[in-house]
């Protein structure tokens, strides 16, 4: 029918806990066959993979256990009722920090990712993992590849990969999945010179479609249940050598440093 | 099969060009029932519908040839080869002014909503639209009532509905569709004393669901081909008397002024 489009965002089935050490993309690839909705693979098809697996598969952990907390991880820790080790790691892994007030910590990582907690985690890590963080993937972009490369060697497609996860945002409440890491498509669509529907040139339009890929899986995924990969299927996307560093606006646009 | 889920989201088919006055409630249950997909509604349903097209029909749209700029708006249009008079509406819709530097007006809304050009916008206006930009809706909530009343009535089923709009963000290029207008449905699913897939309760895990079924349409409808209306079918989320006040983050809690 004229106008009528679909999408359809599918939680991959059976996957297991992750360890350090795994072979995540034939754990994913394994879990695409055992998916009835999501084989056959086609070429409209994105994988939205959630940061928590591909950081314990990467063995991007940290033991709390051995994390001797400086004093201003300390003072923080004491006043908000946080764990002083935990914050000591964020603070080990910032770049810069962007806020440290009101109890919230917000840091700039290594890949330019303004969040808060520099993306350290403690929810979700595993069974028995009461000391154990999981830190960003060091190359988001890398783990995207390799997930997309074993789902292409597996399947004969090649399928773009999102890596996700979950951010706040100012002055709006609540997290949002985003894109942190791509790989075969472009995260920004930029239609900047394009006609909009009344054939008027968009002078600012640039979609973040990694971003809203995010999104839509983890309206899918949700949080407590242990679904951490979706296949999106009929989103329109630009195929190409994408980078998360595409998306990050650099410091001298930054209107709030 | 344990651990899949899927949603679906479908672009409403034959919404023709919205007018002021238009009965915007009527019209979307017509693209409803036009839409082979969409039928019968279920009660896993939840309709996005586009800001543009809600401000049309409530005339929400200023002609810019009445608009008399002043100083400011000059000075900062003349600058950036801006349109100094919609520069004016801008400033005239604002309860803030947040930053207007290197090109960028970004304000808060009398709504609480912090946003480049405070909603106003120029594109997809309507054909022979060239001096008429739309504000946001004075009350989204309001606007998503009556078309979820206008749908209930039609069909029998209570589909909750989101009102959404594109904003950028700090840090990361691009816009995102996020919500503007609920009715019916909670915009924060409230996780915090849950137990994540460990037995792990989780400290602070607040989803704005809202703003991901804004996103995961957005991803269906794109920003040129004339689709303003998305059914969202299999998401979970929670029924209630939400209002989008409780997604904006109050002027004390603001960490980015």
């Amino acid at each position: 029918m004229p106008g009528e489009a679909q999408i359809r965002v599918l939680a991959l089935a059976g996957i297991p806990e992750i360890r350090i050490g795994d072979d995540l993309g034939d754990i994913i690839a394994n879990a695409i066959a055992r998916t009835p909705a999501a084989v056959p693979l086609t070429t409209d098809d994105v994988l939205v993979v959630t940061q928590k697996i591909v950081s314990k598969a990467e063995g991007a952990v940290i033991d709390l256990t051995g994390v001797v907390p400086g004093a201003d991880a300390l003072e923080f820790a004491a006043r908000y009722d946080k764990d002083p080790r935990q914050v000591q790691v964020v603070l080990n892994e910032a770049r810069r920090v962007v806020r440290m007030e009101n109890g919230v910590l917000i840091t700039e990582t290594p890949h330019g990712f303004v969040c808060a907690n520099g993306g350290v985690d403690a929810s979700n890590v595993g069974p028995d993992s009461g000391s154990l963080v999981t830190l960003l993937p060091r190359d988001p972009d890398a783990s995207a590849g390799r997930i997309r490369s074993a789902v292409h060697a597996r399947f004969g497609v090649d399928v773009p990969v999102v890596v996700s996860d979950s951010f706040g945002r100012p002055w709006r409440w609540g997290i949002v999945d985003v894109a942190i890491g791509v790989s075969g498509l472009l995260p920004l669509d930029d239609l900047r010179g394009v006609a909009d529907a009344d054939g008027r040139v968009m002078k600012s339009t640039v979609r973040a479609v990694a971003d809203e890929f995010a999104s839509a899986a983890e309206l899918a995924l949700g949080k407590t249940a242990g679904r951490p990969v979706a296949l999106v299927r009929g989103a329109p996307f630009t195929r190409g050598d994408g980078h998360i560093a595409d998306i990050v606006i650099p410091r001298e646009n930054d209107l709030f440093p």
